[in-house]
């Protein structure tokens, strides 16, 4: 398997560089830029694992959305530089519920499916589940509300401040994890997981080169990808909306994907969680609050107010999320509740 | 008590029929209808809880779902074909609220009134807040956001997804209690709650026999019920709504009534809980999809698509029991809590 | 720092009476009445924490939410009579957004920068959310949603209904907590918090006599207070809305904010829970319900009708606080994250 990725790596991205510049058609390059994205997410998990076996979980999981999601600060900075507000925002919210729905449902279903019961710390469960409903039900839902009375520049003004707020709350947040609170909760079992004895497939400084040179590389393919997507909508059928909440999240979202899987089929549930709720956070509390003061910058400013369907999916999702993880434990059949729940939504953004 | 019921219902049975066939006082028939339904109730859960006891909580609590919402289903179908979309759609709200709100209300109340703190197994209230999640906070919150923007034919497109995501869940959730995942969470105390020992009062022949001719006589008797609302509405100054919502709810689900207090009088909560958690959990994720299923061959169609106040009541109603029931332990208190939120939503209803 | 408080308290009530008295400018005497009935409140948590030495945690934190709220009350019925309706439904809201993020985010703050995990009791956590839930979720929501397809005089009999309903279920959890099930639900290390040899700094006499005089005095001043919001109002450029939900709340919530924050630095952290989510819930189950009962004998009655922005608010509020508290057990980050919201919705207040 692992061969075929590092085939699909090696081809893919001088094809696509190929086939970019001889423009070839629309339709095939997508489908190429899909394929070689997720091979070099493969590339990425692999990368991660080898790190995280050095590092730890904790340092593994956060490693992993960090890489994850430059690839979609980048994107979206260009999108934002293009106008193309409703896309972002209509990606960010992808994201959110690409990560918790679909990277979590997977994660627990694939792992639950091997495993009758699969437990991770529920202190991390809790921690993450106060942050979540801040993000969603508290800052996300606020702007959307107080804006129906407000004109335009107070809407700004209100996203900067909560902007500002939310990017404090998570770097608070890393300084309570890293620093005062670290090692604090920790898991019983998870003195085992940490397995020391466990081998990195490849060493720290090749592990760091490869995930730098792919995340390059997704960057590049993820961008030329994005030129694809209008061709590629009125070929299928498909809305901007759709386009930006499901298939940019899906593709965007590869190596989350890839790896948080790979984590759960190995009974390593921290990891798994870690990369799916943390790289939701990430997006929630830092991609989204630094696009708005980027967008600060550009001719048309992003305020962080989402469209009612995009809203009221993402505090959908937290809601039965945090219900579903809060103890600590997860089986398969609540891995496919969460799946459920994203092709419901899927549908509903296919059909809107 | 019980020979005050059997009494009942060897009089009320064919009093109905006599009643119904002579077109006496509709007022008067309504009285008559609603307590030989009751008494009916009272037998079908004599007759569970004679089965309940050959067959342990889990199929106890399942076998007496069905019998309560097979009435439901048959009363229905009656009503889709007739048109009657609204009343449908108030019906299956009232259930949801009754069965939350009145039915496990009323168990933890007259348990706790009893015995100072009552259990339940911890790992089924868990697996029944995600579900309840599930089927309430996304399933039917998401095509009543969604379809604000959509047309007809889209929202119906969406309703059918949905539904069928629904069953199929549904079907997966019973899978999962009971093949891949039975008696894996088992609570400390549920071994003692086998009692083995307790005798039946009926054999498995017999409450078998009484539980489908009471289904029979009850579907019997419902549907007259149903041709007596518009005049009882009119002589009571009851609006459709209500009597959707509260009435038909609370005369349809006497049955789940009837037994799930009893078993909290008994101190078998696994079963109460069951009953009207599973009973919820079986109008919202299989009557209800089948309802919009079923009607597709009928001449006007029903989406999944509540009215505000009716969906705004069930997404309080899941809260306040997920929270409430989440940590497996009620008191008399928090039945008191449940029957509070009750009585605010029968009186919005009943001012609406 | 007590003397600096005694001193105010002397130098402060008489002040205010006098400058009051000769018409001092406005932003002047509404500086003087803030540091004044800081300095009472400050007064008022001593005379409370010798109270609770005697009393135990749960009657203590009572009274000091009784003593929090009774100014509130007087307050909001002046308020009233003068039909500011908007106000007090204004100053409910902050009191509520107060009381569960301000004073419990500053408590767990303060206590956890001192302390690294502080624990409570579990099961007062959940009594009190599914409190909460049923006040704001349930009996706030229900109104507003039913409210919108009403006339004036349906929704005011539903106001009425719903009134009853909160103060009928409050006195009934003041019956299940103080005597049903006093003591039921201790949590281990409660055994030890009780600490009774630590000695009261006042008698019983002197401190319900300081508790007394200073409650009339913060009233005194409160209401001279309420006078200069216009004219204050007008020369910062805040909101009436601003006032009521932030200021009022603030200055109005001094009393709670001081002996909660002195609770949690000392680690007693039931306490200091009990005081912010036991105002809340006297606030939401108490107050709110009486005013709606007074104001029928006003010229213009109160419904229990917020606004939506209002509303919203204190729905994430709860949602926020129930995630983050449910576990008896805080930190830092944890009150970092309640105050975080707080200041997240003073934005939106300030600006709408």
């Amino acid at each position: 398997m692992n061969k075929v990725f590092t085939l699909l790596v090696f081809a893919g991205v001088p094809v696509s560089v190929i086939g970019s510049l001889l423009h070839w058609p629309s339709v095939i390059m997508f489908v190429i830029y899909c394929v070689t994205i997720i091979a070099l997410a493969a590339f990425m998990g692999r990368a991660t694992e080898s790190l995280a076996v050095v590092s730890g979980p904790r340092i593994g999981g956060l490693l992993n959305a960090t890489f994850g999601n430059a690839v979609e600060l980048i994107i979206s900075i260009f999108a934002l530089k293009a106008g193309l507000i409703g896309v972002v925002l209509a990606s960010l919210t992808g994201s959110v519920l690409g990560n918790l729905l679909l990277v979590a449902g997977l994660s627990f279903f694939v792992g639950g499916v091997k495993f009758k019961r699969q437990k991770f710390n529920v202190f991390d469960a809790r921690h993450n589940s106060g942050l979540l409903m801040f993000a969603i039900i508290v800052a996300f839902v606020i702007p959307e509300v107080f804006s129906m009375d407000m004109n335009e520049g107070r809407t700004m003004s209100l996203s900067i401040g909560i902007s500002i707020i939310l990017i404090l709350l998570y770097l608070f947040a890393l300084f309570f994890k890293l620093v005062t609170h670290r090692g604090v909760y920790q898991s019983e079992n998870s003195e085992g997981a940490h397995e020391h004895d466990e081998e990195p497939e490849w060493s720290k400084g090749k592990a760091l080169l490869i995930l730098a040179l792919s995340t390059v590389a997704v960057a590049y393919v993820s961008e030329r990808l994005v030129h694809t997507f209008e061709e590629v909508g009125e070929a299928f059928g498909w809305s901007e909306l759709f386009i930006g909440v499901i298939i940019v999240a899906i593709v965007g979202n590869a190596a989350e994907h890839a790896s948080a899987v790979i984590m759960a089929y190995k009974n390593k549930m921290d990891i798994a969680v870690e990369i799916a709720v943390g790289s939701t956070l990430q997006v929630a509390m830092f991609v989204a609050p630094v696009l708005v003061l980027v967008s600060l910058f550009f001719e048309k400013s992003m305020s962080l107010v989402f469209t009612l369907p995009e809203l009221v999916a993402m505090v959908s999702a937290v809601l039965l999320t945090v219900i579903i993880s809060n103890d600590g434990e997860t089986n398969w059949f609540e891995g496919l509740t969460l799946l459920a729940a994203y092709v419901i939504m899927g549908i509903g953004f296919y059909l809107l």
